[in-house]
């Protein structure tokens, strides 16, 4: 009676302001950007759809092109689903697209790159259009300390030292962080960290140890004791989630 | 017994995310930025100073350097001032400055100058980030036929069929546009309109005729008939309130 099932993939892409939210994955607490997901597409396809993301954005943390794949019994229409669930989400959520593909991709462990920037907002008063999402740091920054940090923190290494150990479910602690960048926009300073896949909370340590180098309350030669510590304690603690976008999933 | 009173004018600049609010200027049915200033001043000092605002930005309406004095009974820091006022304001509202100034300056009369901008953001997905600033505009434009009608729309001009008239207190419908940029900055296309004043809701009865050329509704040859009308209906009805930012008052 029913259409032959034939299990289809599709990667969905999608963007999102994050301070409305507990942050990706579904939580008791609070309404996640999963859950979210999760029930607009029960609403359009009176069926409950996992939704799988590339990684889990902390509460509070935002995106612009946070990955998720879901698979569904028969195939649809991308452009139709992405209308609906368009039409349904609320709007600080956005599915930017929607693509089929292979069964064998997964939004996880498919994902070979990830981009998170961290934003300060400099002014001495912070900008009622970039509260949301930056932190508001109105105090001096040597932006040239920094630059001569960054090669520290590149390559493969074991970030131990810049992870919240009490959430972490990972076993390795080794990544590769292939580039950060400085960048000066007007007020917004930014950091753009590349790199094969990041820690529980590692952008906002790291951007905290590169603030705090910049700011001359950590030394350039405490580093390679801060990365040998393994151990967050002796780094400067997390900056807040606010000023955090995840900027893409390269796969 | 009280101090002696040597009444003090200061020029305030302000910065606000105009969405929660009803517009500038005190209304009845809801809070506007003047009301919330006003009592903020109150819960300081104790008193009701009204504030006079440079123009009323309408309901939705952004500022990035809204402008508007004050006169107080004595002089008073105002760094103290500013640091008081920030402290107790929502955070979409921020006093960026806060100056002393002769008595004879006025935030209306005395300004020279006016720039505004209207935002429209291109890609076929609004932005989360930018829903609350720009108008979702996901369909062709040609910039070039709007470069074109650019100069069609400078100098001393009387722009009565670009005012919505009910709500109009001018008189006279002349003003003075100096400039009109255009900028594409990623999906973001916005036009900057600097003048010697503006009518009531002219900047987004302005955007609208030069949407309406850029996407073929309205020949460049209409123009001089459009302006000789002194007749709004003959336009393309004004863009709404989201899109446009008060950028900044020159005095």
């Amino acid at each position: 009676m029913s259409q032959p099932s034939s299990p289809t993939r599709y990667k969905l892409t999608v963007a999102y302001k994050g301070d409305g939210y507990k942050g990706w994955q579904i939580q008791k607490n609070g309404l996640t950007i999963q859950e979210t997901l999760e029930n607009t597409l029960l609403r359009i396809l009176q069926k409950k759809i996992p939704v799988t993301g590339a990684g889990r954005t902390d509460s509070g943390v935002h995106a612009e092109g946070q990955v998720a794949h879901i698979t569904l019994d028969t195939k649809i229409e991308p452009i139709k689903l992405l209308k609906g669930l368009n039409g349904l989400l609320p709007p600080d959520i956005r599915i930017l697209s929607i693509e089929e593909v292979a069964l064998s991709f997964h939004a996880r462990f498919s994902a070979k790159e990830k981009i998170y920037c961290y934003k300060l907002y400099r002014h001495k008063i912070h900008n009622p259009f970039h509260r949301r999402d930056s932190l508001h740091y109105p105090h001096p920054i040597s932006i040239d300390a920094i630059q001569e940090a960054i090669p520290h923190f590149l390559g493969t290494k074991n970030f131990k030292s810049f992870t919240n150990e009490a959430h972490n479910v990972e076993k390795d602690y080794c990544k590769t962080l292939y580039n950060i960048e400085i960048k000066e926009e007007g007020e917004i300073l930014s950091f753009t960290f590349s790199g094969s896949g990041f820690l529980y909370k590692m952008v906002r340590n790291l951007s905290a140890t590169l603030l705090a180098i910049g700011t001359n309350r950590l030394p350039l030669s405490s580093l390679p004791a801060l990365f040998a510590a393994e151990d967050r304690r002796v780094c400067p603690g997390a900056l807040p989630a606010l000023g955090l976008t995840l900027i893409k999933v390269v796969y």
